[in-house]
């Protein structure tokens, strides 16, 4: 009998930035954040838990092949003790339930994304670990109560627990049993919200978020003003999600952005994440923006920068080709756009649009890479056993 | 019997900034700011006024050779009026003065040091105009009385009546009154301070500072929050000045600059004015500064940015060697470095300086395009007949 459960868990990306703990040990947020689950079609993690008594004593974990050490009283051992406890308490409620919780656990995880593209891969990561765990354990727990695991692995992993739009409640206890994820909408509420990542270059790594955020909150003069304005724009967008308003949902996802990067800014040392590049996308948007606003009175996209240069443009699908179109115009990127919609390059940008906002000749080829094109989707995912990343021995089948 | 006056008057760079009008006409500030005045033997703007009854009627303006309209209603007109009404209230009284308040004027002003080195003009041009106006009509009021004036023409321009170390009280006074500039300390009492300025290329035009600061205030969540954080910085920093307590200041210089931005960065739109350049200079101070401070206890140095790319690095004097050294290695300049107090280029980084901030090989050349090594400077300064701008005829000797 194999106890082995593979499962698939989405990227994230955040319209309310988290930035801030008020418990770096339980990792509770200083604000409550609110995201938009992507498709797993396009970005997803992918891991594989397997319990054998057999396995030599020890649990022993691969991230794309290369094995990682799981430290006690790390965050990987963290949430492999929760899960692992919770199936123990069910195995003591149900003496026919058999004991795999005391068996050693052979992991694998894969993202089908390259690390260089910089996107947050500890958010799906750690989700598809807890969601396979959890169907390995087969757990009653519903994805607010995994959520709460996944929260001590990496905080952003909450909110990878579920489909669609995601709040990450920052919750009042001390023990963080509030601090989890509800899902505000699920995908099939406003299924026409798309998203192009431009991943761009950067030559110099920046501050990780996890030594970052703390710096901020230790020296940021401009934190605790933040803090007051997230809940009304917590409020606010939930509402624009449940209305489908998308002038609403783009104004505030563009003026979070821009706050928290604000509050990098206001750290010290001074924390960067946007570049030249990132500005450039910026101030596209804002132009397509202006101009779409002056033809329609409505917004065309939505910017975000999570801790990292890449740009995330949101978009109602029928604006989607004119945002490819822009960003293929004037970013030319240094490999083939895949267009996984079949939008292609060529719709007209917004009568009015005023190119001076662009360097004269656009940007350099490569400026921005990739263009990465999905939509809002689905949360984990059970694959089939033909799935597994495991061999036979219980060691990654890409290392056999 | 020829009635003209030659004034020069000194560029100012802030230390904690202005930005945002609570009144756009009278130009009062939201906040209070404070500024260190740079000596004009490097950067001056030079201003000669004069008054003839022979002149065809209305007034001429040139600035660097080209002609300017003085608008009813706009800022050079504002400060004329003003000036020429106290020297009529002075006439009135004492009907031994000449009439010279009723004759048209010709001034012409000129920057020595480029538009293209992206430096504040308006500051040092209009304190140079407010000035050389007093020295002709010869009014009694003294340079707060007069940095009221220069207020209106641009707000930072008061700060340039003074030498030193000058603050601008933002003052309550609906009709701005008591909005006006102070002396905190002159520059005898620390004569140390020195100023190393990176001119910074930029290809593209920032947002115009008087556009840009009302956007702020329109728009920006955190700027009400910075307006509570300025007074303890006025507090502190002037404190800091009176005691000549380098880390101190450049602390505070520090954190007020990094604010400064972020509130740009909180704005719809944001608002950006620091480059990859920009961050690179401050990456490059806060490690010279980590190293310093492992070494010696104490900062070497601390950096402001204006609404632009352009560094301006404040250090006391025995430091400027290593600060120029650090900036000429790794941001080598396109046009080379005058070094008016031949300090050179080859001091010794901090022990421990580590390279890694820096982009492997360094910044391409012209990235920062040139150093201008100033300190500290007096105020205004009245110039003999032989310095005038203008010739016989009224116009600009340039010109003739």
């Amino acid at each position: 009998m194999v106890y082995e459960a593979t499962a698939t868990a989405p990227v994230n990306i955040a319209v309310i930035k988290y930035w801030g703990k008020r418990d770096t040990k339980l990792i509770l947020p200083t604000n409550s954040s609110l995201s938009v689950t992507l498709d797993q079609d396009h970005l997803r993690s992918t891991t594989t838990s397997r319990a054998d008594a057999s396995f030599e004593a020890g649990d022993r974990l691969w991230l794309n092949g290369k094995e990682e050490s799981i430290k006690e009283g790390g965050r990987l051992w963290t949430c492999i003790k929760e899960l692992r406890g919770w199936r123990a308490a069910e195995e003591a409620k149900d003496a026919a339930k058999p004991k795999i919780s005391t068996f050693p656990l052979r992991i694998a995880s894969y993202n089908n994304f390259p690390t260089a593209a910089g996107l947050a891969s500890s958010a799906s990561g750690l989700a598809a670990l807890v969601a396979s765990l959890a169907q390995l354990y087969e757990l009653p727990q519903n994805a607010s109560d995994l959520s709460r695991i996944a929260r001590q692995g990496s905080g952003s992993a909450c909110r990878s627990l579920f489909g669609g739009y995601v709040a990450w409640q920052e919750g009042v206890q001390a023990d963080g049993s509030d601090s989890l994820a509800v899902e505000v909408a699920p995908r099939e509420h406003w299924p026409d919200l798309h998203a192009v990542i431009c991943v761009v270059s950067d030559a110099k790594k920046g501050t990780s978020s996890t030594a970052g955020m703390q710096q901020t909150v230790q020296t940021s003069p401009l934190l605790q003003a933040r803090l007051k304005v997230v809940p009304q724009r917590m409020a606010d967008i939930s509402k624009a999600i449940l209305d489908k308003d998308f002038d609403e949902f783009a104004k505030i996802t563009i003026a979070d952005s821009n706050q928290f990067h604000a509050v990098c800014l206001d750290t010290q040392p001074p924390i960067f994440y946007l570049n030249d590049v990132s500005r450039g996308v910026i101030a596209l948007v804002e132009e397509l923006n202006r101009a779409h606003v002056e033809a329609t009175g409505h917004l065309l996209a939505a910017y975000t920068f999570d801790a990292g240069p890449n740009a995330v443009i949101y978009a109602p699908e029928a604006n989607i080709p004119t945002v490819v179109a822009a960003v293929n115009k004037y970013f030319p990127q240094a490999e083939a756009f895949p267009d996984p919609f079949k939008v292609g390059t060529a719709a007209a940008l917004p009568a009015g649009f005023n190119e001076a906002v662009v360097p004269a000749g656009g940007w350099p080829k490569g400026a921005v890479k990739q263009l990465i094109h999905t939509k809002v989707g689905d949360g984990p995912r059970r694959l089939g056993p033909e799935e597994s990343l495991l061999g036979p021995d219980g060691i990654p089948k890409t290392l056999a």
